[in-house]
């Protein structure tokens, strides 16, 4: 008897599989998952970012969710093959709901679901006209005073905002609002961004002037257009500025720069937003349907209060507004925090001139960015990857696929290579007095960005400064005050300093609502980002998911978007769907609201 | 005995063919042509963009460059395989010379070359960073006081042209000079462009205001960015203009708008051009090694002179300076002219409430722009293309491949069919009087286009108007005198006309050089365009290449870059690597340097 091909075997699976599930027939389909198993639904079936660990949570979910959802046509992915590696049977996979189409990714061991993955492709009737669908353009035949592309786009201009509202408001114009609302467009959501700086990209130009990404190019592209092929690995930060700028413009997005959100409340029986926003000095008020904060996974400055603050002399800044080094050659300046902004500031500000001192009070993970990216990224986001074949839909894919339950576990071996590779490094900056961890379970950057966004720097250059002493570095001792001169440590030290500046992170994103809408609200919703993973800045209980991020929130209509290139350009997708979905009056059920647990 | 695959006939055939090259046996490569052969060489050998017809040219071509051509490495390009179809086998090569690798494509018949493409892809040890080898762009390490991306591109713009001279200079920043200083960027050549209007893409934002693109998408990508695959099929102008704005920035050209050339002249000692730009008020002199003029594929606007026109009381225009139907509704306009911007015109200015005649001298080429996308473009340019694997690269290539003198040959079919198709339509619009035909030997619109340029109209729309009488038609007339009131026609007929537009074409490019440098530089060139085919509007004898155009021309550094978005793409490829073999100083022996036939 020949030996069936992957394909076959899954495909026979995906009928089974697919029969139970259009039986009605849950305990048929549960019994298709191992008992180690997880389910991980990204809109089709929970109208949710949801991940199902163990036949429990996937019954309980199906009990409440089947019977509405009708999926159908399971199967292996157009023009995709099943492939067998190490006793895992993985394939792409689409299926349809009532209304949705769906794709997916499945992983089987010894003929059981270890992982699946679905995620909406798209809406039913509402697909985004590109490729064969795109739009026409020019206007064949004729019609008196029928109006050009620019025409109508100058009306709109005009309108939305003022005599029509957008059905989305989005506060924040970085790259993160920016990914949004060109899907929201390709999908026909009337949109606004507003964003504070006068320029789209912004966010960027006024940064320290050193900075370039630490995430290489296949990782960042924003949806639709992809960085050329001669774009940098590292882009510099106004490179990116001008990228946004420019992609704001050709999406054809409503982009309100040099406007400032000032004060949102939502009208529970209207089921609408009041934003008052202030834009060229007047306050224009905004009704919108849904309201998306996407003002930077960062949330709020943590500036500590620190005894002395009030004495001290020099300036003190928070690395956010730091401007760079130009002012300060010659000067002294001591940096609190260790972790990547500190070294980015510290780094420039030793090429600016400066005297620079690094005070480090909890260790720091530290990678090179070159070994990050080869032994931590490459298989899915390199040009090796792209010359064989992988895209960055199917990287990004992949890479959700991997339930945060056990990601760490993957990412563990990379560390340890890492580890070896550059161990040389990490012996000198051990020298050089500097706390290094790894990560409390040794896995590493991706999971301490998952869990807390910090805590870690990727190195590209300011470690060798630490090392040969260029940064001086005060290391495992906090501060006791700030006197009139400098910085007294709390092992007796004075760092005479003309300027401070706390590299000492940044809070939830929920505190930019407290601000714009109301504490309650913000307590309502609670804190943002993080797994649950019981680890340090991230308690428990588990969550299973990012919370808060690109989901329905414990406030109805209020959202939030963010995180590096990569998510606000993955997860825009999801989340446009889910406006598009309430846009469209589809019923959209949330399955496991996110319950809140911390107040952020 | 199997037969052997056509890789493998392709690939022995090569063996032999590269061995003949390789011994310097020139009768044995001849021998391995058909009778009835072409060799087009773009740069490889010729250093020139040269088609050789027939075993004698080809002898002739190799006695002249074989030796230091040095070709060697002939084999089907890596990853394709040879496919046969019809009798005649085809395969894409690649081969090396002393200097460059080349790429090409080879089609057999009987086991000889009945047609062979060779391109230059790229000059060993100046590739263009890319992939693989992109900039990696963060500064890793560190370095006090080095400068950051942007402080470098504010070092430039400060200095070129200025400080120090572009090695090229582009005068003309549409299209065709803007893919060229993209191509020069990603080679190292130094370059400015310069525009007359305010903005780049403004040669498109200040036409007619219902113009879109009359080519379809998948013909229209610029060099290294696509346009997304939301893009319009028919992109309206406006949103052209904002693309090549952004492309100009993102791609980091040296576009200096709102600068006008004013004179320019060749200094043979030097060999230096200098040239004396207007900008923001002020003059400048530059002084590049190389004078590229992009002013457009369409030169000078062709004004006729008619009796009366010093009497006419109206408004004279010619079609390329019309602002467009905004002023004129309500008012009498004649269209002198049938061909695409007469027809534009004609129907924005109807759609604008003009009263709007149509006077045709002469008969016009009419093809419907779906049909002319289905039927003559969609096996190379389509979302059906691109589905089944052609890049754009490739159709390109294809498209290259083909020799001008047989080309008709192959646009004849397709020519047919659309008659065919479209039947109803023709019969409609000749029984409204227009006057039709089909290129004078029936091979259609893309002939007439390299012929000549002109006599052709893409119909998205106007034609119904013609046909129902909503644009009145004066047809197989010519215009008498202008009178103080209207038109007057040879006929006796009196148009009555508040605007009269001569939609009346261009000149030869190089009247631009005439303007710029001198009546004796532009007579030294000759008229650019046309194949020498003796049809109207392109007298012979026959060149085989289109006249001056992305090659060398009679006045030395002087040259012609432009015609539609598929040959500004493509042939910027090749005039690039033209001009940076020039600045690094390696050996350019041009061979059938193209003589001048007419003045322009």
């Amino acid at each position: 008897m020949l030996d069936k091909t992957p394909s076959t075997k899954v495909t026979e699976f995906l009928d089974k599989f697919g029969s139970a599930l259009e039986a009605g027939d849950i305990e048929a389909a549960v019994n298709c998952f191992q008992a180690d198993c997880y389910w991980r639904d990204l809109v089709t079936f929970t109208w949710n970012l949801k991940t199902m660990e163990g036949q429990d949570q996937i019954r309980e979910m199906l009990k409440a969710t089947l019977a509405k959802t009708k999926p159908t046509g399971w199967k292996i992915a157009e023009g995709e093959e099943a492939a067998e590696d190490g006793g895992v049977t993985t394939a792409w996979i689409e299926f349809e709901t009532e209304i949705a189409r769906g794709f997916g990714m499945i992983r089987l061991k010894d003929g059981l679901i270890w992982t699946l993955l679905t995620t909406m492709a798209e809406i039913k009737g509402h697909e985004e006209k590109a490729g064969f669908t795109r739009p026409l353009g020019a206007k064949h035949g004729h019609g008196r005073d029928r109006k050009t592309w620019r025409e109508e786009r100058e009306d709109e201009m005009a309108e939305l905002g003022h005599s029509r509202q957008p059905y989305t408001l989005i506060i924040g114009g970085g790259q993160g609002g920016i990914a949004l609302a060109a899907r929201l467009r390709q999908l026909d959501v009337p949109t606004i961004v507003v964003e504070r700086n006068e320029r789209a990209g912004d966010s960027w130009r006024k940064r320290y002037k050193s900075l370039c990404l630490h995430d290489p190019v296949w990782y960042d592209h924003l949806p639709y257009i992809d960085f050329p092929k001669n774009w940098p690995v590292f882009a510099p930060k106004d490179k990116i500025g001008d990228w946004l700028e420019m992609y704001t413009k050709v999406m054809e997005l409503n982009y309100w720069s040099a406007t400032t959100a000032k004060k949102a409340s939502y009208d529970e029986a209207a089921k609408e937003w009041t934003v008052v926003v202030e834009r060229d000095g007047k306050e224009i008020t905004l009704k919108p349907k849904q309201l998306v904060l996407a003002t930077g996974m960062s949330g709020k400055a943590n500036w500590p209060t620190i005894k002395g603050q009030d004495v001290f002399k020099g300036e003190q800044q928070h690395s956010s507004t730091h401007p760079g080094p130009d002012k300060y050659r010659g000067k002294k300046v001591v940096v609190i925090g260790s972790n990547n902004s500190a070294h980015d500031i510290c780094a420039a500000l030793w090429e600016g001139g400066a005297d620079v001192t690094m005070v480090q009070r909890s260790s720091t993970h530290i990678v090179r960015s070159d070994t990050l990216m080869d032994i931590g990224l490459s298989a899915l986001y390199s040009e090796q990857a792209v010359e064989s074949g992988m895209t960055t839909r199917k990287a990004d894919l992949i890479f959700a696929s991997l339930p945060y339950r056990i990601l760490h576990e993957f990412q563990i071996p990379l560390y340890d290579q890492m580890r070896e590779r550059d161990k040389d490094f990490y012996a000198a900056l051990e020298k050089a007095g500097f706390m290094l961890d790894w990560g409390e379970d040794n896995s590493g950057l991706f999971m301490k960005y998952l869990r807390r966004g910090s805590g870690y720097y990727i190195d590209v250059g300011a470690c060798d400064l630490v090392i040969d002493g260029s940064i001086k570095l005060k290391s495992g001792v906090d501060v006791q005050e700030l006197t009139k001169d400098g910085v007294l440590l709390k092992d007796g030290t004075l760092l005479p300093a003309d300027l401070v500046i706390y590299a000492t992170g940044y809070g939830s994103m929920n505190g930019w609502a407290a601000d714009l809408i109301s504490r309650e609200v913000a307590d309502k919703v609670g804190k943002c980002w993080g797994l649950g993973s019981d680890t340090i800045k991230d308690p428990g209980p588990w969550e299973g998911e990012q919370r808060n991020m690109w989901k329905p929130t414990q406030q109805e209509a209020l959202w939030f978007h963010g995180g590096n290139l990569h998510q606000s350009r993955h997860y825009s997708q999801y989340l446009a769907l889910q406006l598009k979905a309430r846009m469209e009056g589809i019923d959209t059920p949330v399955y496991g609201l996110q319950e809140v647990h911390h107040r952020g």
